[in-house]
């Protein structure tokens, strides 16, 4: 399976790094999981915050192949138990790529959302999208978990 | 505010540390937060995973005061969005302690259950301890920089 992240900001956190890094690493054996981080669009350059929803969205939009199966990351998505999840992905395990599109601080643009296969949300609650990063990672290799008959606690 | 998570298991991981201490030391100005981690019960030992559900459930009422307000980190529990967590934080400020419970790899006990004054889901996902115990931090973070008018995007 081919899995890329794309998602948005300047961050480098230590921590975040370590535990991405860390989970990487165990889900090589997997599928292949690259993570495309485009620096995010600063408001104070682009005045409003629709500016900068249509700026990023078309930096992401830049970023897409047309087999791309494309799910948005958003707070309005669909919710799915981790075994759903998993169920989910293995059913994609043919296609060409599986993108997943963590958004901006602003939102997502509109043909962003067209674009999109499937709109995902990881809580009913909100998370920066450094949280966001790490769960859906986590969950991603929650997902090779069960499809492969493995336990998995830690 | 006096908040106390107290939650199982063994792990040390640096990367985690290092993101709840960066928002502990976040938190500092708006509440007490502490973090009481108590050794989880081994499978190998009890035989089974009623015994340590049972085992676990006894340690962690055992760290209970008569006053503290319990909730309940469970999958079944049910959800919040990060607004209407801050609101019910808020309302909870006159509690003396609010201590919240997250579970053990097989579940919490009918008695820790029982004592619980509410059962909360952070997801429909199924989280680590690991990741369940940053997440409520980060949450917990988040409601209070709601809860006093703040922005927060990071």
């Amino acid at each position: 399976m081919n899995i890329r992240i794309i998602l948005l900001g300047k961050d480098k956190d230590r921590w975040l790094s370590e535990a991405v890094d860390e989970y990487l690493k165990r889900l090589a054996p997997f599928c292949r999981l690259e993570i495309l981080q485009l620096p995010d669009v600063s408001i104070k350059q682009t005045g409003n915050s629709q500016q900068v929803i249509q700026k990023e969205g078309e930096k992401v939009l830049g970023r897409l192949e047309e087999d791309d199966f494309v799910i948005l990351l958003e707070e309005r998505g669909e919710e799915k138990s981790s075994l759903e999840f998993s169920q989910f992905l293995t059913k994609l395990s043919d296609r060409k790529r599986i993108v997943f599109v963590i958004g901006g601080v602003y939102g997502t643009s509109k043909q962003l959302g067209q674009r999109a296969h499937f709109r995902m949300s990881l809580s009913r609650l909100t998370f920066t999208h450094r949280m966001s990063r790490l769960i859906l990672i986590e969950q991603i290799y929650r997902a090779m978990m069960i499809s492969s008959g493995r336990s998995y606690h830690i």
